[in-house]
């Protein structure tokens, strides 16, 4: 039985302020629950309808709360309430500068539909890039939308919130930085590196201005309609996928 | 000044059973109605906040009514009301079977997310596929939230929904049949045709049993991931976009 303040504790985590507080998250059902407890990212709460779901042998590093599906509901955000809630820590991730200079990462510039941050996170650790930086402005990745939307990658995909410049400096002319922008070097003929960083720009503003002098490639996804065209773009995780398939097919 | 029960009319349109009963649906935002109104898609009324907006030559065909702003907005269903707002008639275009027959077309096999649904639409209109088929179980093309993420790329893509079996077995095997599961040939080395239907299976169940007689190729997206990957597939909307891309950067 969990008392209503511990549930009110819990409620209040839907909120980023109170998530920030107290550097915790939420994250539900099974397999995401089960997912992060194999990652780095530390678990501090479990709920559960049934303590039998959740393997003893993990019990050392977190407290288990089990709950009637009524209770589970309260706290759900899901449409249909998961027999599993965890509640982890806000992982603080060390950037490893030598690996990023080694391998090909993400920076998502002010995205700001959750949905999208989260299929670009399922997207990258599906072809294997395992860091995702955002700015200060992108979506908080710990909401329960983004969380959802990436399927469980938020376990594998390590994901930084860094300031712009900061950031762009610190990579020192290293490596590549691509942009995808309307006009460019079309992506199916351009040069692709195999360590680099992807901007994936705004949904309506695309890549910000103070990011041009960073970038060093400049690429674009060429239309196919010849005939009369309304989309004017593609979607950001759509157009993330299709750099992100280009990049790596090609290896 | 808009009667009661023309604001009711218009809201009600907001629900698939009285847009199938009217057989008209909501396209709101400048945008999305004048790309309608250049299309083939016969408008029926225009609310806007000033009729100035709209080009009176165009008049012929709809009825205007000039709104106030909080009339719109008990309509709109955008967080900001846009000064546009059309109703449309539901296209019902005839399949041209010739013309499947010499293009790439895809076909959505029960696809359940508005977002995804319309996302697809856009990508279509983007690698210019002209037509994208919905199973009956198919979520509703005209709901709010699909429209929004097609981003006025119903304007130009046609939609059609189609029995399953009577679609394919129409086909009479005269075109490539792919679908995308998580075994098959590699999508980066396969024969892939410049016509054909390109099947998008549902998010969490894939592409349905009763599908597999017809589909002559089976396609995979590898994973790139060689460390601990928690995704199990990618987004719909996003294998869409990695298939139509490999398609189309071949021609």
């Amino acid at each position: 039985m969990l008392s209503k303040n511990k549930i009110k504790f819990f409620n209040s985590l839907k909120l980023r302020k109170f998530r920030i507080k107290h550097n915790l998250f939420l994250a539900e059902g099974e397999k995401l629950v089960f997912n992060l407890l194999q990652s780095e990212i530390k678990p501090k709460y479990i709920l559960t309808t049934s303590k039998e779901l959740i393997p003893t042998e993990k019990y050392y590093n977190f407290e288990v709360f089990e709950l009637t599906v009524s209770d589970i509901k309260k706290i759900s955000q899901l449409k249909t309430p998961p027999s599993v809630i965890g509640i982890f820590e806000i992982p603080d991730y060390k950037i490893n500068f030598a690996e990023i200079e080694n391998s090909l990462s993400i920076y998502c510039d002010d995205i700001q539909n959750p949905g999208n941050l989260g299929t670009i996170i399922r997207t990258a650790d599906w072809f294997g890039i395992g860091t995702v930086f955002c700015s200060e402005n992108t979506v908080d990745v710990y909401n329960s939308k983004t969380i959802q939307a990436s399927m469980g990658s938020i376990a594998s995909v390590k994901i930084h919130y860094i300031n712009k410049s900061y950031f762009f400096s610190s990579l020192n002319n290293k490596i590549p930085v691509y942009g995808t922008f309307l006009k460019g070097d079309n992506i199916y003929n351009a040069k692709l590196s195999k360590s680099g960083i992807i901007i994936i720009g705004n949904e309506g503003k695309g890549i910000s201005e103070d990011l041009n002098s960073y970038i060093t490639n400049r690429l674009f996804i060429p239309d196919f309609n010849t005939k009369i065209k309304s989309a004017e773009s593609l979607n950001a995780s759509v157009a993330a996928a299709v750099v992100c398939s280009e990049f790596k097919r090609r290896k």
